[in-house]
């Protein structure tokens, strides 16, 4: 007999494809799976019909669960025998809440098991062709959230992350673009220090705006890129930049379609 | 036709079932397929009989190829029509150099496709339930190397790492743990931070240590740790680590099994 059970499971930055086999069995096993309103259709695709699907997330107009109400859905559903899925997107360890979900059901005795995802950085780097580390260009990457409450200031060590050999990836920081731009620069960040926007990211309506860090703000209002947007600022950013008769795009390969995508 | 094309894909951190649908299925697609040493025999075993395997990674005692010649392999393998893989250990573009190949690819007019993957902190963090953010312990994580060449100082920005607000990783780093160590408590980071080092994690031979900052390196030393290991430094590390009677882990499910691990 399993112990009741939470598997904690990333479902990756978008793309049906980038889930990890894990992910992917555990989904086709689950005999519940909650999940947020940023997982796509193409995932939840692999869910099997008999299984309960329970959505947290906050869509428009609705009531979204608070993280304790979540919490304790989650610890109420872990069964002995029942294969509970939490499909949280991207990684449920990078701005995920994941480890305060985690931390309520192993204090209720309750086993959790952690399936790692794709982070947003990770689908989007790739996708846009930007190493988030390159030699000469940036010895390390770090990922800051430029979410905060309404009415909270954003509170993050501006000095630390205008560091120029450091590749700085802001996840939701759509709202607070203008703010985070000027702290930037104030601690020292150059204004020319180049930058991207990707928006849904790995998804077929995924789009990339670049434009050195000054104007970039300005840039992604006049191309109307909407949530979830993450942003790249740094040197890597132009480090694959080629012109564009130079940079030939793959044709997407016969064997490898994106099952349930779009 | 295809255009000549090489598709940079990230392995994952060591469980084969922590490749991506899109990473497996192109594995089981390619026609060749460029390898280093660190990418597992279960992964590999994914690669159809038929397909030419070469391995460029260094093994103790014998030549590894470098980089420009890595570069340059890739660049004379790929061909119309034939499907070229190159994997790489955890993530291409999170101290992969995957940046330098493309870069050299891109620039010979070779079409190039990178497929993200599960870096080695995300697997090391879930497997080891250490979430890299969490609220009131992280805001933010960041990932730097601890590799540095012979005899060349290990220049990193440490005022800017000893933050205790951000979950600190340390990649490659088991050469120079003392010097980091030091370092990062020379710059004003408390030496009863918490601290793991997980080696060969998300592998059958996954093992965990934990201590303060101050004696990790002993630690890890008495616990005779070897490569690859992945230092996380924060308070993070402590975010879940209940006591032994409370923690549960989870039991394998039947139906999960993993093909070609160990």
């Amino acid at each position: 007999m399993q112990p009741p059970t939470v598997h904690l499971v990333g479902a990756g930055p978008g793309d049906p494809e980038l889930l990890t086999l894990k992910a992917a069995r555990l989904l086709q096993l689950a005999d519940v799976v909650v999940h947020d309103r940023l997982v796509g259709d193409g995932v939840l695709s692999l869910v099997q019909p008999r299984a309960r699907r329970i959505d947290v997330g906050k869509a428009p107009g609705r009531h979204a669960m608070r993280q304790d109400e979540i919490n304790e859905l989650l610890r109420r559903l872990a069964a002995p025998d029942r294969v509970v899925v939490r499909l949280k997107g991207g990684d449920p360890f990078v701005f995920g809440r994941g480890g305060e979900e985690a931390l309520h059901l192993l204090r209720h005795g309750i086993a959790v098991e952690v399936v790692p995802g794709i982070t947003a950085a990770a689908g989007c780097a790739a996708s846009a062709l930007i190493p988030l580390t390159h030699r000469g260009l940036a010895t390390g990457v770090r990922f800051v959230t430029g979410h905060c409450r309404e009415a909270e200031p954003l509170e993050l060590d501006w000095r630390g992350l205008a560091d120029p050999d450091t590749t700085l990836v802001v996840y939701m920081g759509l709202a607070h673009i203008d703010r985070i731009v000027a702290q930037l620069v104030a601690a020292g960040l150059p204004p020319a220090t180049p930058a991207a926007a990707i928006a849904e990211g790995t998804t077929p309506r995924e789009r990339v705006v670049r434009a050195p860090l000054a104007t970039i703000a300005e840039a992604v209002r006049a191309a109307r890129l909407g949530s979830p947007t993450l942003f790249v600022i740094g040197r890597v950013v132009e480090a694959l930049a080629l012109p564009v008769e130079v940079a030939v795009r793959p044709a997407p390969l016969a064997g490898l379609e994106v099952r349930g995508h779009g």
